[in-house]
């Protein structure tokens, strides 16, 4: 099956940075209230008109919408952008957003603050949460920033509990072959490595359809 | 390493209820004004007064929280809870939240809606939430009523993307060896199976420790 395209839309960098700067601190609000509702020991008398204000909110903001998810767009310029990605969505209160910085040996890594919301064992982070995070860190260093992969393979190796706070993603091409992408990746926090990573990425043959301007962080993970 | 502990509260099932009650439909708006925030086109105008009525909101609720992430509880009469859990948190606003139902023959399945928070490619769920589900569903799979277990080992192989909507797991376990547990399950969507998944799940010798109340959809994922 093919994927949905990714959409190359008639916008200036400036537009973009406009709306990045208009939801980008409200999306940085929503995520403190994501963790302020899972922590919260108040009574009726406030979750209860806070509920309300926050379906009045939401309703206000829906008053012009688009219809179904952010997708993955493109300018002319070759900026993307992924405002709702589930790892790194800059517009999406559940990311936490991951920031992956791309290393001039080719090398990703991110460092993460995982707080509440992430919780799997207690006080530590979920297993799926890391495995999403070095699902993204890793496809990004597959595609690298010029080229188009899919995950083929992920193997995962839990080697300890990842204490929630901060935490620390590192990914490297470890091999290639025809179309084929090796990654191997670790994830790590206050108690050491948690989750050894190893992925394989394939490089679809409809790849050529896309220039560089599909690239780094808004590649399809 | 060993985890941070499972707690022993001291408070009734009907208690518990009454939280549950007063959170629920808060953490459903939250997740709604998560959706909006990714999805919405309106100006500052709006944007700019929903941030600052969104920190004021979060304000009151901080009033009085708990110090660090809700853990996993648990009380006298074996209920267990884990309202901050990344997959299946119910006051967790970023996640779905999934509802592992348990099949009379030890099977697991789940149907989950998927929204614009979870996009990874356009129009798509992230590989990475499809990991994290699954995780969750396998590891509970694996624990079954009444043992612990932790992640060993995952694997999984992407065979199709899984578009945004409705998606649907199944987990089994796949046989039993010593400490190990091995599960299998799959994640599909409107364009069938999306993931295979294959993990080694192990019963640490500490797990004599914790009881039956340490069951089901509370364990450690």
């Amino acid at each position: 099956m093919e994927m949905t395209a990714f959409k190359l839309v008639d916008v200036t960098d400036a537009e973009v940075d406009e709306v990045e700067e208009r939801y980008g601190p409200l999306a940085a609000a929503v995520r403190e209230l994501v963790d302020a509702t899972i922590r919260s020991n108040v009574g009726d008398d406030v979750v209860g008109p806070a509920t309300e204000q926050i379906r009045a909110i939401t309703e206000k903001l829906r008053a012009d919408q688009v219809d179904g998810p952010a997708g993955v767009n493109y300018n002319a310029t070759g900026r993307a952008w992924n405002w709702g990605n589930a790892a790194i969505g800059l517009r999406n209160g559940a990311a936490p957003p991951m920031e992956v910085v791309h290393d001039p040996d080719g090398r990703m890594h991110a460092d993460v603050h995982l707080g509440a919301a992430y919780e799997g064992p207690p006080g530590c982070a979920h297993g799926g949460v890391s495995a999403l995070l070095l699902d993204h860190i890793m496809g990004v260093t597959a595609s690298g920033m010029n080229r188009v992969t899919l995950t083929g393979t992920l193997t995962l190796r839990y080697v300890n509990p990842l204490p929630l706070g901060d935490v620390r993603l590192d990914a490297w091409i470890s091999g290639e072959e025809g179309r084929k992408v090796f990654v191997d990746a670790t994830i790590k926090g206050s108690a050491g490595v948690a989750l050894e990573a190893h992925g394989v990425f394939i490089i679809p043959r409809w790849s050529g359809d896309f220039e560089a301007v599909v690239a780094s962080d808004a590649g399809p993970s």
